[in-house]
């Protein structure tokens, strides 16, 4: 079987960023190659876009249609598509790529609705494929670590869950600038039923989710929109309960002037605590019971082999956003050439999430508009 | 008139712990002295306490109604009452020390209910004393700054609070081992009706009041007690809804091990933010709309006087809980010197908060209640 | 005997910085009292200092001469005697009160010269006088956690000590315009031979010295005054050689614009290494060589004694400098105390530097000029 | 022109740590595609390297001198060699590499002599080829945000520099373990002069000259091997003198535990100081000599553009050591790019050290080395 895989990418094109930032995860670790995309929302844009990026022009396609139909009939077809437009397009564009026996790689949140979401799970599983969904903070080698201390008890029964995923970029009215990012964040038929809580509170719902493996049992939230005339939210403060006991508080917002990208996660069982912060991502404090205080670095010896084979450079070396992300594309192609094979369970595969975790992102906002709509606490099923 | 105070305190003898930090904050500007005493719940107890802190016997007295009585009718009677009793026996102590004519300081929660702490406000206006309630973490010279900064409108209109207060020392049972200090705290006939909520929740309502002055318009509470058999919550969080549209997410818990005194503030206006952490409670990070990130620091030039005047050493010499306990202190001296004077008003005697704050921490209590118990939203008014 | 003490203060008065400081150091722990003073340069600000303070006329006093002779013959002298006096008059003054019996509390550098220093040690064991010098820095509990961890082996043989003690206060000509605190510090006549080497290289020596027990074999040192016309270093560097092989490095500068008061610590042996940062003086970090690292922090279960008696308030309390400089003055109070009544060794006497360590200091400054001057490296005996 | 280029790489296989760092950081702008290779010492497993990563078994070649000589004759040849062996073999391979007319990009420290890396340096200027020098510390955005703010004045005339660069893992005796890695940095024929010296003090001197552009005067450098019968030191401290009078502070060391790779930068001129962590690498911390203290973040608005267009992602995304380094071959790149076409400066170009940096490297070796083997300080030229 053929170590070096192709991929095609669906959006991403001049003028978008977060297409760059894929690509740069992907040829990280030099494991797979763009060798087709439909790249911009018009042809002509698309054409340019993969001029730019050296594409084939044979493989650089008007519409993501004609790539799934032409690349389907070719013999070097490319392995799996990347999938990076605006949400809307997520779902049609995935059934499509799946129908046509593609493997699918998504970005979050996965549909905009739950249905939507299940189908393709429902799709992926009956073709055999592998369709992950880029929650990429889930990359992170000492997240990884909090999840298998977590999920080895070292903290006990948990407790308690903090999430924050707080950003300022938001907080003045930028869309009406004619700011392409702000623009179709805030734009319900665009980006779905949540602004700030499709946009980031879906990472912060699965990066507790990631870590505990905790299920949701009710959601209260609130939901406000700061900026005036902004259709969408653009603060999320929800109160959650789990099955077992445990208690959740998720806040993520996009309004927040001094926070550019500030995730925290800290987790409380009745054993000990951790924290892990986004500005520091190599470090994971835990504390016990007994006031032992522990930092753990990434790339030292000790942790667990998820932390470790996440680890791409020597510990004192700060590993970042990128190294993050190309670790669920790392786990993503382990995935496909595991489908493929047949052969057995990869580390990094197991830690990609697929899209049964999108799923629950996308029923989480849904949930929570419905809460705060009714300004009461909502069940989970 | 004199400038050098006497007062005397009620409880804070052998065994407890919060009469002596009083004693200290007291003494740490040397401008009142402890000459008499009703220091513990039984009279040899406390009689052992004053001579313990070389009190002069014939001052040293069984129970606190006693102290009011003799001191009362003594030429060299004390100016000030100390109270740091537990919360059960604030409300008659400080009643009668009131009706005896004497100044009083009342440690937090003010009383068991609302209504008590409005007689207690009552009952100090109509006689002309000033009762002052140790917030102490207001005495901080950077909340004050903070505050200044955001009654000045530095971060133009408030949009969001965010306010933790995180402790892990009762994340195990604690009570069960005859820990003195947590029995009482989780007690509902020495406590009142909260656990960590009156603990460390009503110093968080505090703080945001105190920083921000907003009003608050309706609250929802989750309560928990997740140490099995615990009668009162030891995890508390809470969405607030401010007059003018501010939102607020407060949480105080006494089970996230590592954390030991975790307090933290953020706000975010609609032309800045800013956040100040108790771990570093010398330096305030404000950050504007235009990204521009400074960091302000005790003691240097150009901070707002109320900052300016709470500071004890030159900027770079750590200042900590025991200099801001002090400044709630230098603030009730000068109160009461004014009071007794006459004369113009103190820097420090406007910031250190009293019973109208302390009323307002005891409603917060009884809100929070009433909101967990009915699972809903409640109305401040 | 008597457990409340009473002292004098020579220097201190109006316009001065540190008297204040040592004033509320001691009033925090309540175990001694000023009652006497000679408080200024001329008997008129000497008498309007010591009416500020409230002290008694008759024990107010013009200079420190009529002060020891006049309380020398009172019933009630005074027990020790503070001197915050500039560097130029430490000798003269502590020699005079040592000569009439009473002990002695010296800020540092200890005296202008080695010799002078060796001579009131001298004195004071000739006396059986304790004699203190306020290397306030060696109070923290931290450091006093890392010198127990330190003098235990915890980190195995010692190899290497970085010690950093940086300033930007007098990065600009401040003594030009009238800066009362920088003018004597900048003229030799009163500070002595050294600049910033004088006034914040000694503390640096001392808290290696302190924590490592380490003994000096050489010091290449590097003396730089950036303020044109300064006649005394403000910008120090120094490579130490320690018996038994070990290096430290030391600066110590007065012009790093942004920093206030930046000491840190790091002390590395074959076994483990720690760090501590005045920053956040309440943490100590000690990583051991198969990479466990620790934060230990104040107030918790598990420290030393040395750590734990030096302790004033719960874990999570911030305590800063004056809570390290009450340490130093309650470790004097215990060892005149102890010294009057011949009793056993107290934890907090033992800690406290005695005026040996003051003459090391001085001698460091000595050796370190010689060394600059020469532009060699200079042997320690 | 094209836009995209290959390369081959001489060292860097199978049990090599650095050489699949430089690939990552090549292919992550994906500019740049590795087509041939000498990998490892031995032919079998230079083959066996080449394989693993997919090269055309043509291209595979066994030595040094077949890579160069074959390319050579290929109209399809490489565009630039990376080499990426143990010290000793940099000069005869990158002299080899230019004299066949192939750019080169060399690890650091360039060469063993500084005679040597002159050689280089006049044999790339003879034949018009660029010759870089993967000074990778110099890629951080912050540091070249840094470079900027000084050269363009803001600090006003520099005073002092403090440079670290701290590692702990030859704290013990690694290489008798027989850890590749350790091994051939302890070994004077392999690693030349300088111990750590050589393999991190160089870093430290060029992020110094990078920064600032002072010029040395003299060095006075302490050189230490803290464990037993380590013939290289382990352990250096250099105090600098500057041309213009600013001084330096130097310390490099490889027996630091608990430091993983703990780079600083602190400086200070008369109207201001900077301080930089390699632990958040996006800060960058400034304060003037009136007290204003602004922290500077990779990615925002109104940096340098050096700073800018080093950047990957937006704010808040934590970059690190990857992207600095990819940032020196993005230079590397485009420095190749424009040397063919000879077009217009480009600013990445610009900012990658050339083998003059390189040169100045071994020469800072030099000096230290005579500097500690004679005790004294030693002028630079």
């Amino acid at each position: 079987m053929k170590d070096q895989l192709t991929y095609a990418m669906i959006g991403g094109g001049i003028g978008a960023s977060i297409g760059q930032v894929h690509r740069r995860a992907i040829s990280l670790d030099g494991r797979a190659t763009i060798v087709a995309g439909a790249l911009s929302s018009t042809p002509e844009k698309s054409i340019k876009s993969a001029q730019e990026l050296g594409l084939d022009p044979d493989r650089s396609y008007a519409t993501f249609q004609e790539l799934f139909e032409r690349e389907a009939s070719r013999e070097d077809r490319v392995d799996f598509v990347s999938i990076v437009t605006p949400n809307d397009t997520h779902y049609p564009i995935a059934r499509l790529a799946l129908e046509h026996g593609f493997h699918v790689v998504l970005d979050k949140p996965a549909t905009h609705t739950s249905m939507q979401a299940q189908e393709l799970e429902e799709l992926a599983a009956a073709k055999g494929l592998v369709c992950c969904v880029t929650y990429n903070y889930t990359g992170y080698p000492m997240i990884r670590q909090a999840r298998a201390m977590v999920r080895d008890g070292v903290l006990g029964t948990i407790r308690k869950v903090l999430l924050e995923y707080h950003q300022g970029w938001l907080a003045s009215d930028l869309e009406s600038t004619g700011h392409k990012q702000a623009s179709w964040r805030v734009d319900p038929a665009k980006a779905g039923l949540g602004g700030a809580l499709g946009d980031i509170g879906t990472h912060a719902e699965n990066l507790i989710s990631f870590v505990t493996g905790l299920t949701m049992k009710s959601v209260y939230a609130n939901l406000h929109a700061f900026v005036p005339n902004r259709p969408l939210d653009d603060d999320v403060s929800v109160l959650i309960q789990y099955q077992g006991g445990a208690h959740g508080v998720l806040t993520a917002s996009q309004i927040c002037i001094g926070e550019t990208n500030g995730i925290s996660i800290r987790i409380y069982g009745d054993q000990g605590g951790l924290s892990w912060y986004h500005a520091s991502p190599n470090d994971l404090r835990v504390t016990m019971l007994d006031g032992n205080a522990t930092t753990y670095t990434r790339g030292e010896p000790g942790l667990h082999d998820d932390a470790t084979f996440s680890s791409h450079t020597p510990p004192g070396h700060p590993e970042g956003y990128l190294e993050a992300f190309a670790n669920i594309y790392r786990g993503a192609i382990d995935a496909i050439l595991l489908q493929t094979s047949g052969s057995d369970e990869s580390q990094l595969a197991r830690l990609t999430p697929r899209i049964d975790a999108g799923r629950q992102g996308v029923r989480f906002i849904e949930k929570c508009v419905e809460s705060a709509q009714k300004n009461t606490r909502i069940n989970w099923v």
